[in-house]
């Protein structure tokens, strides 16, 4: 567990251990060098519990997906503003959550292993382009015009895309909130 | 060739004759039932002329991703500009030019197609984030701020989205150069 700063607790779920194994061993040696039954012996179980889990090596990289957006959208829906920039910038504080100071060694590892790799690199597109998408379709059932909202979360997804970036390189340790209050605010610069 | 719109002629290069056929049969039989052969029987030739062209059949419908994207970076570079957003704006017009009014019905049908599937829609997004770095990468060589050039392309990148999504649904016939103003300005109202 080393590679991962002083992360020595050893999740007690087989999906959070094996998640833990599968990054280790993808920043280790490299993500295409690495078979399911590496991962699952690393994190003490059989393969077919591996698969019980998740859909492929692949998959392990983006479980928390779920949780991940829902972050985005509770926020959204706790928020009283009505301009459709406050309501996505409320999301992306949500998000921001996500991203503790904790949990940033973690978050570096996984940026490097899907950097890696091409086919990594379009999943995590993908995903970035679906929470776009879940964001449009909460501002549209806020009552906000499809362009506006496709506009506002599109724009808004792209600002907290530049926020991770610059939060996951700094070498300062600057909270990911700051970090994208800044982008936002580069935002309307550059816009304004 | 009924289904775009009263194009008539018939593309000299076998390349062109696939690409039409292809666009033809997935709008009229779904994606899913066309096989390479139906294509390649269609457009009067073998299957393996087909493959000197195309990976497979989804890339037919991506074969102009090139010269698409030469359209963005050709205006981008030949702009005199130095603001980020203006030579973003400068780019999307380059772009524009890719959607004349001849080429709309055909856009309409390919539109329709992608959207039909999970796949083809998965492999648009990637293309469109292409496009964006694409911009990025260009915005970063003319001395823009990696951090600006990033906002500027993807923001950009999303009214040009909207703009075409707006444009091929429209029942008016507004030139798309029009269309993409009007999501220019509402980018720029929504971030005042």
């Amino acid at each position: 567990m080393a590679m991962i700063g002083n992360v020595t607790r050893w999740p007690a779920d087989a999906a959070g251990r094996l998640k833990e194994a599968a990054l280790v061993l993808f920043a280790e040696r490299g993500f295409d060098a690495v078979t399911v039954g590496d991962i699952a012996q690393a994190a003490g179980v059989t393969e077919r519990t591996f698969f019980r889990y998740f859909a492929d090596k692949r998959e392990v990289l983006f479980a928390d997906q779920g949780a991940y957006q829902a972050h985005f959208l509770d926020a959204l829906a706790r928020s009283e503003a009505t301009a459709p920039m406050e309501l996505v910038a409320a999301a992306l504080h949500g998000g921001a959550e996500f991203f503790t100071d904790q949990r940033r060694p973690e978050a570096k590892v996984r940026r490097r292993v899907i950097e890696s790799s091409p086919a990594l690199r379009e999943r995590e597109s993908l995903k970035r382009a679906a929470l776009a998408e879940a964001l449009t379709a909460a501002l549209i059932a806020r009552g906000i015009p499809s362009v506006s909202a496709s506009l506002a979360a599109e724009s808004g997804s792209a600002a907290f895309s530049v926020a991770l970036t610059g939060w996951l390189a700094a070498p300062d340790e600057r909270a990911f909130a700051d970090v994208l209050d800044d982008a936002l605010g580069e935002l309307r610069t550059l816009l304004g």
